[in-house]
């Protein structure tokens, strides 16, 4: 299983099961946001909540599915940057086997203009310095 | 905006709405699903909790944002099927304007063991038809 | 079957089943905020996103299980209004028959001050001129 | 603040904040649901999803909202225990402070018939040895 910068444990809600008794497809997206939270939050040193980003891009391949009392993990790394958008590549494991493997694309956005504009210099720096 | 051989109206809920002031991205997917669920039903004439498809790959691209009293609209569309796959492609609109555009894969698995097995004759020949 | 005086469709999505096959009970009080929004559109003539009120109890009774191909319907009805109170009394049927009675209380907060403020007269005066 | 003869950590997530900036109202059932479940499992030694047991009542009482960044525990007591019924009271802490009370009634049914039946007596005597 490839190595991942950063990790962080996610608990499985009972309320994430769906009909078909395992975890809705729908909520690896929201364990994706609450892994790019912790990112933003250790790695960037800001709140997902503060920071003006929209997310442009979700891609999951699903691989296996979560059950109820599985422990989930989710390995985020940054994939190359662009001028105004931070790609974020994710795993998604439970119990230690690989369940999902994502990819998101967000862009960072003038809140007054609307209009995209350049990641902050120290988010590249803080990225820098967390892969090494 | 492209034609889509299938359309369904959903209705927002206030509690799409995240702490960003727009329908959360990962409610993107669970529209999707209710489209998908209209589209198995009206379509290929099963319901999707009864008949026994795995997700397998899912990708939006967020083109703008969704509001709580927006009217949503899911156009949904069949890629080329394969053997044991069943892609389909979707654009979701808020009031008329295109708000992200979806495609999902879905596998036909075999309960018992497991294994993916063909798209049933009588789906084809109902997707074809719905085409025409 | 009590008779409400405010009456609101909802549809079910398959992401409200859970993990016992019936709608979560957690997704009856998404219900209720629903019903509840349109009720304030419809009969107070303001949005619920943007009047100051503060959810400060619910009860609900749970009478049947709803399915996810039922049809749904939520009647509201303003109970003894207080003075800054606002009691709202809900039947939530399923295909017909009654799945849950439910009861929230709202207040109307100050939004600088923090503290409760008196029900606005004119939505006294909907509340009344709706129920005859 | 009262004592709990049983308490649980939960993570909030982004994804519970909604449109008002807080916890959604009809998330509180849901932290009591994970608390419902972390109670059975650790306490009665049995898994909720697979014991019957049917919530036929729910009441919460909000007292302040819960941010984003809050620790939350929610603590939990059976009330008198009901010939076929479990009443449990709790108390939701958001950082420390009491957010909200609440209290459910569940039921235990006979997956056949249909009809209630009588708690497990080991649930009564695993319940005495607890509070202990």
């Amino acid at each position: 299983m490839a190595d991942y910068s950063y990790e962080v444990d996610l608990d499985v809600r009972l309320r994430d099961i769906d009909f078909m008794g395992h975890v809705n497809n729908a909520t690896y997206a929201t364990y994706l946001e609450q892994a790019r939270e912790a990112y933003f939050r250790d790695v960037l040193g800001v709140s997902l909540v503060e920071v003006g980003t929209v997310l442009v891009n979700l891609e999951i391949d699903y691989v296996r599915p979560i059950e109820a009392d599985d422990d989930v993990t989710v390995g985020v790394d940054p994939a190359e940057l662009g001028t105004s958008s931070l790609p974020l590549e994710y795993e998604i494991r439970a119990d230690g086997k690989r369940a999902a493997t994502a990819r998101t694309v967000q862009v960072v956005r003038d809140e007054e203009t609307g209009t995209s504009r350049s990641l902050p210099s120290e988010w590249r720096e803080r990225i820098d310095r967390h892969r090494d």
